[in-house]
């Protein structure tokens, strides 16, 4: 009988699944970043709930404050995906016997920043004592059912695109993980994006109005995972041929004889989309992302052959479908 | 400086909600048994999210099906005492190392239940490690704006009422956390009243349609504690004199040298509605509680006096504003 730690949080996931009685006519199959109910014929009720736990989602070197900001954060990337605006946040808190007043203030502090860097407010909650410090926040938000952004729509043709470089948050958790040395300026950046996580709302939000995407997922478990779950839920396949490698990953990897095609594949916690946009719907896109201030990179296409393709430098390499997993990764770090 | 141990949830409550942001316009204030969004001129969504923790909400002798199923009823009774169907659930999970996949699937069958009892299904979640096993629960359910049972509209002269007797779970507690011999159809009654909690939805929604209930909560903290909230809501006070006790509560307080009152007043987790009724609406609210097969117990009356009396054998006694606390309760067992 398998325990936990060597089971993994997807397989985890699958075995919770087949106990759930699955609700008819669910509007967001299970496993998409986000879950919805029929309000009516036009609107949905957006929801979703995703946990951090001390131990192994807050790196040393990382506040409470940030860390009661980056749980509120991880669910709004989740709801930038899908191109739908959160409305209020509810937490549940675990917290151990000895944390200081101090403690819990700055928690509150963290929760109510990243709610309202988002137009978002925290309006309830709970408590109770727990041994590690657990923030688990809840989203809630409303969005016509035809506007969600899924990750299965993605077909042949279509252009892969990302709203951001990858490779800094891997290179960033290294430093704190491992108390590297590194010149201040680059470290700033690559820490900074591991304590300071920005979720891609607007430029969801925006894509999703502009109706130019076939399907979205956020990158938290890692751009590689990320294009393998686009890939099953649309029955597709990708080629990358554009890597975005962000270029203080790439100066971190040089430094230390590190792959910067690895740091930016199959890392994590990055938050930024991975989306896949119709070629007759590119200008209107990039368009849409033009006027909230946001970038769209394209990093390759849809192919109708299964797997994923990095095309780099004329050779051709399989993109591992493997990624950012509390439990795995912890086990490593 | 304090810490966590010291302060107690209600304090802890208090500190976190001075650092939010208040939303213009709550349907419902903080600190009522759930939250709410306005989505349109008649329609509110109603959220909730309440965590489990094994150490403090999970007796000996019960097992991971139940605790699942218990994290569900938990937030489905404050459903109940708001009068609102929770119509889909997110649950995030906090799963020690060692935990093996059958623990795991006894959880994921004891949510499952505890959602289809009230015909509701689960639609998301997340997992993540953690010391503790947690279960995070949100609900999720939609209502008219003025169908709500809020708990500040008592007004004197209300009749004050219950949903069923008082006091069986605080005995069953006691018998599972000192591991007493009682005879086994008592124990089995007062046990299962822990092991196997009941939310009073049917109650709450079939009085809330009736439009009956003029205050309403739920008495998981603890009937007096649940009097004091609604007494500090509403600016009212209560004059208790039918205390609901439950024969097995005073069977077992008889045998062990026990005060029923106190096992009535301050246990916890009971999952009863402690409502006001006004009194021209009184047989209308036994009538709607008949058809749904529920029953009504008078207990008293709403005064305008503040403070909390008991009456019983012609005596007069303060009942106090405390009640079942995870973080203190915790420290005395």
């Amino acid at each position: 009988m398998k325990r936990q730690a060597e089971l993994g949080e997807r397989r985890i996931i699958e075995i919770i699944q087949r106990h759930l009685d699955l609700m008819p006519k669910m509007p967001v199959p299970f496993g998409d970043d986000i879950s919805a109910y029929e309000i009516n014929n036009k609107t949905v009720a957006v929801l979703k709930t995703d946990m951090l736990v001390d131990k192994t989602d807050v790196p040393p070197g990382m506040s409470l404050r940030q860390a009661g900001r980056k749980a509120v954060v991880m669910n709004v990337s989740d709801f930038a995906a899908k191109g739908v605006k959160p409305r209020v946040a509810l937490v549940s808190l675990g917290l151990p016997r000895n944390l200081k007043q101090m403690d819990i203030e700055e928690l509150a502090e963290g929760l109510n920043a990243g709610a309202r860097e988002y137009d978002c407010y925290v309006v309830g909650g709970d408590t109770g004592e727990a041994s590690d410090i657990v923030v688990s926040v809840s989203l809630f938000g409303v969005a016509r059912g035809d506007e969600l952004m899924l990750r299965s729509g993605a077909r042949p043709g279509d252009i892969v695109v990302v709203t951001g470089p990858f490779g800094k948050t891997s290179a960033g958790l290294m430093i704190l993980l491992n108390n590297l040395r590194v010149a201040p300026r680059l470290r700033k950046v690559l820490v900074e994006s591991v304590l300071t996580p920005q979720a891609r709302l607007k430029e969801g939000v925006a894509l999703s109005r502009a109706r130019c995407v076939s399907a979205s997922i956020d990158s938290s478990d890692g751009l590689a995972w990320s294009l393998h779950e686009l890939s099953c839920a649309s029955n597709v396949g990708f080629l990358i041929d554009a890597l975005p490698l962000a270029k203080e990953a790439e100066r971190f990897a040089e430094l230390h004889g590190l792959d910067a095609v690895e740091l930016a594949l199959y890392g994590g916690e990055e938050y930024e989309l991975v989306l896949t946009v119709k070629p007759e719907r590119w200008e209107k896109a990039q368009q849409a992302l033009g006027e909230v201030g946001g970038v769209l990179l394209p990093i390759g296409k849809v192919t109708s052959k299964e797997g994923l393709v990095l095309c780099k430098g004329g050779k051709r390499r399989v993109i591992e479908p493997r990624g950012y997993e509390h439990f795995m990764s912890a086990q490593v770090l």
